[in-house]
């Protein structure tokens, strides 16, 4: 028996492992400390009110024999693709449910969708970026160009036309920037792809972030995007999702690539490979794009922005460079005094007993930068904030000066 | 832009599609015709009240701040690790909660592990079977290798020494046949598939339908066992998950290959590219391992055999050959009159408006069987056994003799 080789390729300490050591580690030497985390992008508020309610009376359904369900639609009910495609019109994006695949969050899919397309297909990823992109590309072998980004374009690249590609990873808002692309650089990158022939995985998780109106919050916002693009949502983030599990695919009829549908290729796939999503989830998400549910998540994700503005205002006080977006429940600070971000991360552990996350976990670009996520409590996020400003800035980060 | 070209090479028309379009086709052509289907393997019981009380209680939890949960432990929470754990150790396997993987179904699984060992592994399914072990190795391009069971050898094969491979998938009790593995001719597998190297991917979906004491429900039972298989289990049909989603797969410390434990490769393969389960599903799960909950699924199983030995019986006095377990939840019968599987399919379905499954969708060795499935409800299986009997055998089934 031979093993899948590309495994021992991957990377040996995944970015959240390392940290937990680390933290670990500290607090084994110094027993009784209390950390405040403002590392993990996890939600932490509860479910909404109206998406309670739908999930008590689907659980309450399976409880009798009349109102019982057993196997879903594969590719989800129609009642949650139609709600999905109600809410894509909104924005003038006009979609089938059809063209709509519930998922058990974004993570699954993004790694999946590759297998679409030739085992030797070369990818573009944004660096930084989510790192589950390259993994998986690494797991199938697939060949990775990196496109870095930095404070000199805003974190946001423009494609460059002497690299060939065949698939495309874009995420906007980005993880773990925050920066969101605009429509006229998105424009640019369904040109690029069209050029090349290319598809992009626009992965939307953090959406419902943008409350910029001129800011695209789906790629099909952009003319010609459905002949090249599929977008990649959740409603972890939007909705407190993240243990619940649900996401979708968007996958127009316009895709077509070798004279096939790139929809009929997933919809086949799923059948073979993945089983459907639970009916409960599915009347929860229901709930979460009904009007109630769209006021009350909004709420949510209010409150996480508000930390960020705590955070990135008391960092900017310190004279640390922030990139903070209103529109991203994400903080990307430039670690100071040419500290890397390890070094940065454990003098904010060892010195404020807050945890960030650095940024070299996301590609060789977030190397000087942390992340700062909004998605701890209020309460929590000033109190980690004001150990930070307790620093003595100057002593305490220049010891790595 | 190439799209993977094995998705070409999958059959056009999935079973169950085929079978719907039939029916559709016939009952257009015949409007006001009720059907009854014995076709289906879905559950149709709902779920115990132990279960609907914890999923109750786990909605509720995330309704407030301090019991919401965000993201759950990659691999499931310890509580059903160590539930399904303690499952085992009823039967004398002995488990650590680390070397069980929660999952949202054995289906996915399935196909998934093959991931892990090199991409030109070569694949041994028996025929008939399950059709996505076919299909998803079909998608990943391994070579796959038949091994025909028919009446013989009560559809349970022995190992082949002359036939090389890496990969076994094996079901018992077998979908669709029924036939349960004994122990004997389970360690024969064992052996063989240590001694050729491969790994044993054991399907236990239907274990919880084994009542004969003497017959192993998992391949852990069988000495060595932990060295060379892997197996993935489900609580769909154990009790009415479907459309809840909750599988499992246990993977050793024991499986080795090339100086690496299989289940680290795993750990690392899901921590990329899935997010875990469902906190509410995993608390549904829990309860199903209670003792009040596995006293509550053995009524709907025991209801489910009853199904199973009316239809049994009947065709039995038809004079038709079935092959029926009292161990599983389907009964497996030969078509008269050397029949194929579709044109039985075909006259059960215009004369007696019943739906069962031709077995040829499942392998080439399936086609002159159809498979009947107990899940169908108690009054409605009574009529259809009914409408079948009463079909005038020599004159209907004689037209195809």
């Amino acid at each position: 028996m031979k093993l899948n080789q590309n495994f021992f390729r991957l990377e040996d300490d995944y970015l959240f492992s390392k940290i937990t050591e680390k933290t670990e580690d500290f607090s084994k030497k110094n027993p009784g400390v209390d950390f405040i985390s403002l590392g993990i992008g996890d939600t932490t508020l509860p479910l909404c009110e109206t998406v309670i309610r739908a999930m008590q009376k689907a659980v309450d359904e399976m409880s009798r024999k009349k109102t019982y369900r057993g196997y879903g639609p594969e590719h989800g009910y129609f009642f949650l693709r139609e709600a999905i495609a109600n809410y894509y019109k909104k924005r003038q994006v006009s979609l089938s449910p059809f063209e709509i695949f519930v998922s058990d969050g974004a993570g699954r899919d993004i790694a999946d969708i590759t297998e679409l397309f030739d085992r030797k297909s070369k990818v573009l990823t944004i660096d930084p970026a989510y790192p589950a992109y390259k993994d998986a590309c690494i797991i199938d072998n697939n060949e990775i160009i990196f496109l870095k980004t930095s404070e000199k374009n805003n974190f946001i690249p423009v494609p460059d036309y002497d690299i060939d590609c065949d698939i495309i990873y874009l995420c906007s808002p980005n993880n773990p920037t925050g920066a969101v692309y605009d429509k006229k650089t998105l424009e640019k990158w369904v040109d690029y792809a069209l050029k090349k022939n290319a598809v992009i995985i626009f992965d939307s998780a953090y959406e419902a972030f943008i409350s910029d109106e001129d800011l695209p919050r789906s790629i099909f916002e952009i003319e010609n995007a459905k002949k090249c693009a599929i977008e990649i949502a959740s409603l972890s983030k939007t909705a407190g999702f993240t243990g619940i599990r649900c996401g979708y695919t968007v996958i127009s009829d316009e895709l077509v690539f070798q004279d096939h549908k790139i929809n009929e290729l997933w919809r086949k796939r799923q059948s073979i490979k993945s089983n459907g999503l639970n009916y409960i989830t599915q009347r929860g998400a229901e709930a979460v794009f009904s009007r109630e549910g769209q006021k009350q998540i909004k709420s949510a994700i209010c409150y996480y922005k508000k930390n960020i503005k705590v955070i990135s205002s008391s960092l900017y006080s310190l004279g640390i460079w922030v990139f903070a977006s209103s529109n991203s429940p994400y903080v990307w600070a430039k670690c100071p005094h040419n500290m890397n971000s390890w070094e940065f991360f454990d003098i904010i552990l060892q010195k404020a007993h807050v945890i960030v996350t650095p940024g070299e976990g996301f590609g060789k670009s977030g190397k000087s930068f942390v992340r700062l996520s909004g998605f701890t409590g209020k309460k929590e996020t000033l109190e980690a904030v004001n150990k930070i400003k307790n620093l003595k800035l100057t002593k305490d980060f220049s010891r790595f000066a």
